[in-house]
């Protein structure tokens, strides 16, 4: 039985799929385009949460839940949101069942729903048909929303964790009074976002701001952190979404100002999803399979114990006692105390599953209170005294955290590129990476560069300046830097 | 303008729903049925989650995530299964909208799904699926898998909380080698369940199992704990269902065992949902709002500072001394600083949300280094010196929730009665209450009992003995004693 991937540099895709598959991060699920999530892979997940679930609260922000089903006609309330999401949209017509001749079951006609109901796609027009009814004054304001919940798009391309039909997230929805202050918020969870995905996932960002064409439909600004993958392409991480008075507007939700004015309120919204899961696998996996960074592996250490049937006694109880002493400071661990599987098999089966940390002890170990720490992010091996085992993990797994970043910045720094002229940039899209230059600002020459060439401009870049450059495709002045790639 | 609710003694139901509304623990959604849970409500349900799943990861369980959309087919593969949920099942047939000749959106008919989609009512379905791909040995058992998930379910009667069309709910799927394995599963769930629900909330249980008409559809036994409201009336809090081999029959998983011999595998289902938040108001709610349990308290504290415009700033600042003293020791504490309300709505508004502290803190208090302490479940007030609120708080808090739990247990105890005979078994389940008596095991009695009182039987509980009881309704020797009740 081989539990190897397809490489990397052979079929990147594939080599994705495997890596998702065999650490057992997740499986298809039996309808076209779903995803089941399995415990290991959920485990990731529940930490990502809980990374980002401290940051919205300790900003002021509070968890809600709204329904599931919306109701159809709420789609069409804003005329950029429905342009969005109506072509892809799970749509509830009936609400009951009965038997068919066939034995089998059919759709009761009978139970028809006098409005079909829709699967959320994302949640602002329900929310803001709440906040209709919950907003009157400026004393009612703001409110600091989010909610953890699954969503359906109908997608026709699916690829586990990064597009599936149905997936999880959070979504963020606040009201304000003021566009300065909604700006504010959609600006502070950018930070959280790049403080997450920097801090946690070990993961480059790129902050800015997303041309018109690439911004969330119903947004006036849609700010996004970008980043880089093992295959060189860019996937979108996480988005904020200035709304403006658009969906305020949509569903008509006032406030009475200070000064007893009627206005409409401004709003934000933002979302980061599992396609996180997907963007930690591609990021820094390799041929063996997952690398982890620490802060986010469910465990960060795990102890493979070798024994015979004669020593397996003695064994086992020195690998008990280190992991307890590892548990001790807070270190996730795990004791792999399977009968039925070699130590071979382990040490492929955590490599695969991207554990930062393996202890390997067996009889000569126990005798000499010892026992042998593999990195995975580098093989590297070491002989250390159990003793202090306990003391070294903890930083060392700090270093793994720091050198994945580096890695990843690193490689991303060298797969930027300046192209000055089409050509070059031409060259780079196709050989792979980023192309950092100007763009003339104008929607028709963005169209062009992606029909030509299939990159799509990324992210507008803060802290950029134009001046001087000459747009990439039209040769025109740049109205802004831009970063182009191929994306997921 | 009022925050007072319906008395309870003049209508329950307007009581209760007055309460869920006017302490912002829920609203109703835009679809029948649905329901928003607001900020406040949620956080209750965050404390009732991170109760739960502290305890199913301490006994092996780890969390996953399935699909929300289960193709129609799945449902008829369990006979029984399929009887329980065809007739409330929302259906999605098309995968989109499209614009329609009227500016809205109309489903299109080009997008028809070959087979139509149920939204999970309940996933035992969906999951066996996936078991039939991950079980092949001895070695891949057993799965002890829980996911926390969002069910919908199209019920005709509903009622914020208690039934609702969508609900969120945690639930256990297991598969095992052997029937005893499983049973204990279902019983060890059963123990959690209870732990959470007298510990966290405060409310005994009655624990046992339930009559064949009462069971789980596709299930072998249903274990369940059952607690009496306000009304008398009862309220399933969780159940836990030994499932034998019936859903790894009709989805054929089967696995070798140690003597390499094929078996179907053993499973077990458990849930609770969020309708624990529904039976935490009925059960300790008053005629002023909510009373919650300090362990289930968004804020276990509430402070509500008392000042003019010239003595804010030295309340203010005392206040915030006091609540960070209070939250040293993780209590968790609020600083009610809202300017734009006057102290006395505070008051209502924090009894109406059932804080189980407030702290009343004005200038002459702060001249005399005091506070004014008042218990939300008693109403007794008293004076403290500042200094010493942090160490008085927890115990009283535990106090607190001692005695709710004690008030509940007496009501309970109180309303529990022994009927002798049909006519004291009808006038009890009239004025409401638990009746405790003999049943003969016969279907058609309870069906008889049910249809001429609207009483069910409840549990049969564990700890009894039917010897020498007559059958409350046929006068035939018991076979066992159960409770019967109104339920909601």
């Amino acid at each position: 039985m081989s539990k190897g991937v397809t490489p990397r540099s052979q079929d990147y895709a594939r080599w994705y799929t495997d890596v998702v598959l065999k650490a057992e991060l997740a499986d298809y699920g039996p309808v076209r385009g779903t995803m089941v999530i399995r415990p290991y892979g959920y485990a990731i997940w529940e930490l990502l949460q809980a990374a980002l679930d401290s940051r919205f609260k300790a900003t002021g922000h509070v968890n809600a839940y709204f329904p599931l089903l919306i109701p159809k006609s709420f789609l069409s309330k804003e005329a950029e949101h429905v342009e969005g999401f109506a072509k892809e949209c799970a749509v509830v017509t009936h609400h009951r069942l009965r038997a068919a001749a066939d034995g089998g079951l059919e759709v009761d006609p009978d139970a028809k729903l006098d409005e079909e109901l829709i699967i959320r796609p994302t949640s602002e027009t329900v929310v803001w048909s709440m906040y209709k009814r919950w907003i009157n004054s400026y004393r009612d304001l703001p409110i600091l929303i989010n909610q953890w919940a699954n969503i359906v798009r109908w997608e026709l391309r699916t690829r586990l964790f990064l597009r599936t039909t149905e997936f999880l997230w959070q979504e963020g929805h606040t009201a304000h009074a003021t566009e300065a202050e909604a700006v504010e918020e959609a600006l502070r969870i950018l930070d959280i976002y790049q403080d997450v995905i920097e801090t946690e996932m070990a993961l480059p960002v790129i902050k800015g701001v997303k041309s018109e064409s690439e911004k969330f439909a119903g947004a006036v600004d849609t700010y996004t952190i970008e980043t880089m993958m093992g295959d060189k392409r860019a996937l979108q991480a996480g988005t904020s979404h200035y709304l403006g008075q658009n969906f305020a507007k949509a569903f008509d939700v006032t406030f009475r100002d200070q000064h007893n004015e009627e206005q409409y309120v401004y709003a934000t919204s933002w979302g980061v999803s599992t396609r996180l899961v997907g963007a930690v696998i591609m990021a820094h996996g390799d041929d063996r399979g997952l690398r982890l960074p620490p802060r986010i592996a469910p465990y960060q250490v795990v102890i493979v114990p070798i024994y015979k049937d004669d020593t397996r006694a003695e064994v086992m109880e020195e690998a008990a006692r280190i992991r307890d002493s590892i548990s001790k400071n807070g270190t996730r661990v795990h004791l792999d105390a399977r009968d039925t599987v070699s130590p071979g098999f382990k040490f492929s089966d955590w490599e695969m599953k991207g554990a930062p940390l393996r202890v390997e002890i067996g009889p000569r170990d126990v005798a000499q209170n010892s026992a042998v720490l593999v990195r995975r992010d580098s093989g590297e091996k070491q002989n250390i005294a159990s003793a202090n085992l306990a003391t070294f993990i903890p930083p060392l797994l700090e270093e793994i955290q720091t050198a994945l970043f580096q890695q990843a910045l690193d490689f991303r720094e060298a797969n930027t590129h300046r192209p000055q002229n089409w050509e070059a940039f031409k060259e780079i899209i196709e050989q792979g990476g980023f192309a950092r230059c100007g763009w003339d600002g104008e929607s028709e020459t963005e169209a062009a560069i992606q029909k030509e060439t299939k990159a799509t401009i990324r992210v507008i870049p803060e802290n950029q300046d134009p001046n001087g450059l000459k747009c990439i495709h039209s040769g025109k002045p740049a109205l802004y830097e831009v970063i182009l790639a191929r994306a997921y």
